[in-house]
């Protein structure tokens, strides 16, 4: 007699230990790394009153998801049976749930809100190559005050998905991210002659270009105004790129072309991004960071910056954006936000073509390494308003790593990991009182304080001990916090 | 105009940073604990065919469930239009899975291989305190030759559990493990007259007794031939306890009593107990596991061990036992399995009852502390058949932990951890030649090498530095090398 033979669900994987451990690995550079970036680690359910997912993206969306119903409610079978439809809906993406989870508690929650996640989600897609049924992802996403306009929070958010690509070895060799934003687009329109209540009909249909024929695209651009000039280069999926650094920027921005596709409004986040570990002014070459107005996929959901991090082949390996409207519509108060997900499965593709995915010994070494500590290693301040973008340096070149060598007898098992990053904070009150600084850096866990006293020397403070450093040269705080948090 | 809100689904939780840092602390010692003990972790699909859960517990099972399906698929949702059930389901446990995942390679997996898995699992009961729709569950399982009848994996499974409760800071005067066994069971039966082909019935009946009336269970009992005297124990929940220790053993098994519950047969659990951390013979008053003659739940399931970890108020926050018919059932080829699961939402309550949950800066700091190595930290072996009985007390000795003092400079930050746990593991395999012991420790990437030389001494091998320390007393053991691989 044959017996019953099963197999995981078509788009779903098994993991024996090795493949377990692979995943450990990924999962542990993306909680270490946003833990160490100032993120704090959020979950919701697994699967969510289907419902909100049809407010967030309309009723089709029921029928990309898989639905699941209380086999034991007789309302739900009943429910089922009549529609053809199930009451909820296992999770596709993790947007919505945080949504609503900081709709619920926007006013006792801190402003920026910087929360992670990490866990399993689903998608009725048909499974193929870099795509899957189930997947685990990583979200970050970074919640604001109404009022705060400045483009440090998307900077913030950019450095942490850039040190998530190092924490695996992934430079700018290998991958780099593609940043646009929504008003760069209407700028860009608003050059071409495009009335603005056009604008999101086109980003609409550009969103949609690979889903119809060319002739189809073109003519409904017509059908709304736009000239056959751009028409053209959209339909090509024209435009350039150019690292997004201020120095490479400002060249791009007096010429007709940089005009053209909204250069201009692009100085605030570079000068943002070069206060960061992505973007070096002086090697822009090098940038893991480019202005690319080629980027469409996302522009009719956000509502401002949108990026995707593309390796070789096209492929995307993580995207995110500014969605400054979603905690309102889930019945939150007006909250400026910008997030972003990576996913597993193309990133694992990616590290096992780059030779990156360490293996036997080297991995289970790599998996036991300590994790990043939750108590922040290092919290940043100054008195003087002036010295915040020496603030905002200092605080990425800590989260980025100390090299090894600056520091001896540092636990490292393999000599794969060449830094040891830090967690490192600032603070994001508006006092300029030290001891109201020094308070808020307790009130948070830090094991010390950094105090930016000059553009030449910081006073480190070991707030278990009371140690106290001064006159420290700022090149140097890195090793030092190094050597006090051992 | 009123905004929709959103809350999450009845019976599953929003974890915001200090719930999520909550259930971090808990998934680590349970990864912790199951990493020294050699277990390798594994995971599988969210969710499953239905029919798996069907071949193990019935059709019936379907309505316990939630149930999913493919809102893309037309013929999926077209089943369930018509049938009122789906093709999938998520899981409400792991030993399904885990028994199709080791039917799929059998004949490539060691022997024994020892799994574990953390992850969510899904069951649509009615919530209420200490049950959600929702929750984490950790699995242990350890499989088996075919041909392999002595105890010890059932010790070395319950040792895991013994020192997953410790890792909490949960002891004897906490909660303690009760265990009983269908074999013992059936000797019972004999013992009271009833003839073998009723034990199965009984035991369904007796695994149903909370669900009927008194009166209704008692007479069904008397129709399967069961005499009085023993119906109304089993009716009363009758029966007793006493530390299944070899010592406390001893006494009952010479008296009546201890024969008509088939003490006798638990002989050899209790000698491969005292091999463990789990029960002291020479105080076995403070024995972490119970003989438990009222253990009747989970009885008709299980093959041979049953066992529940109960904690005062009879709270249940652990159960598992010995299944040997699973594998087979699902594929697989004959595989005597034994097996446990505990829950976080029991677990969670009994940690904040006993103020064992940290808080604060310490939740940070005990969150932030280096997890288990995935390298054994020690791997013992011996040549000698005799010293068997050594290599097993000595694995345990490692797992439950170096007292601080016995070693220095170790990286604790709080004084709350007093222990060091080590990840030690000893050899499976029959040789007793020292190269080939020494060969299966590399293989298994094992940091140092134990060689117990007699019952006092034995020699020490760091496999990286080829260090060697001979003539070491076996208590000197685990301080040493808690030294040699700080």
């Amino acid at each position: 007699m044959a017996k019953p033979r099963f197999q995981n669900p078509k788009g779903t994987r098994d993991l024996y230990p090795e493949e377990l451990l692979r995943r450990r690995y990924i999962t542990q550079v993306w909680r270490d790394t946003s833990i160490r970036h100032g993120f704090e680690e959020i979950d919701g359910p697994t699967f969510e009153t289907a419902d909100l997912y049809a407010v967030k993206s309309g009723d089709g969306i029921l029928g990309e998801l898989f639905q699941a119903f209380s086999g034991k409610s007789p309302e739900e079978v009943e429910q089922v049976q009549k529609e053809g439809r199930a009451p909820f809906a296992l999770r596709p993406e993790f947007t919505p749930t945080l949504a609503r989870m900081y709709a619920a508690r926007a006013a006792q929650l801190p402003k920026p809100t910087k929360w992670f996640s990490i866990g399993p989600f689903f998608r009725a897609e048909r499974p193929q190559r870099g795509r899957l049924r189930e997947f685990l992802q990583w979200n970050a996403d970074v919640m604001t005050d109404p009022d705060s306009s400045d483009p440090s929070s998307d900077a913030d958010l950019l450095d942490l998905s850039a040190n998530g690509l190092r924490g695996f070895g992934i430079d700018q060799t290998i991958a780099r991210i593609h940043i646009y934003d929504r008003r760069w687009f209407t700028a860009r329109a608003a050059f071409h002659g495009v009335r603005e209540d056009a604008v999101p009909h086109i980003l609409t249909l550009t969103d949609r270009r690979e889903k119809m024929p060319r002739e189809e695209f073109e003519s409904q651009l017509r059908a709304l105004g736009v000239a056959d000039s751009w028409i053209a280069s959209l339909s090509a999926g024209g435009g350039g790129t150019l690292p997004l650094a201020p120095a490479a920027l400002a060249e791009f921005v007096g010429t007709p072309h940089g005009e053209s596709q909204g250069a201009h409004l692009a100085m605030p986040l570079a000068t943002a991004l070069s206060e960061t570990a992505l973007v070096d002014n002086a090697d822009w070459k090098s940038s893991l960071a480019l202005f690319d107005s080629r980027i469409v996929r996302g522009l009719a959901y956000y509502t401002g910056t949108v990026f995707e991090v593309i390796a070789e082949g096209e492929r995307a390996v993580a995207g995110g954006g500014r969605y400054d409207n979603l905690i309102e519509l889930l019945g939150g108060p007006p909250t400026p936000a910008v997030g972003f997900a990576m996913g597993d499965v193309v990133l694992s593709l990616l590290l096992e073509d780059k030779d990156l995915m360490p293996e036997g010994q080297d991995l289970l070494e790599a998996v036991s390494r300590p994790g990043a500590s939750l108590r922040p290693e290092a919290f940043v301040v100054t008195a003087d308003e002036a010295l915040d973008p020496e603030v905002r340096r200092l605080v990425a070149t800590l989260r980025r790593g100390v090299p090894r060598e600056a520091f001896d007898g540092a636990p490292w098992s393999s000599d794969r990991y060449e830094t040891r990053p830090l967690h490192a904070r600032r603070s994001y009150k508006s006092t300029r009182n030290i001891g109201k600084l020094i308070k808020d850096a307790t009130g948070q866990h830090a094991r010390t304080l950094v105090i930016i006293e000059s553009a030449e020397h910081a006073t480190l403070q070991h707030l278990d001990t009371k140690t106290k450093l001064e006159n420290i040269p700022l090149d140097q705080v890195p090793a030092k916090v190094a050597e006090l948090t051992r």
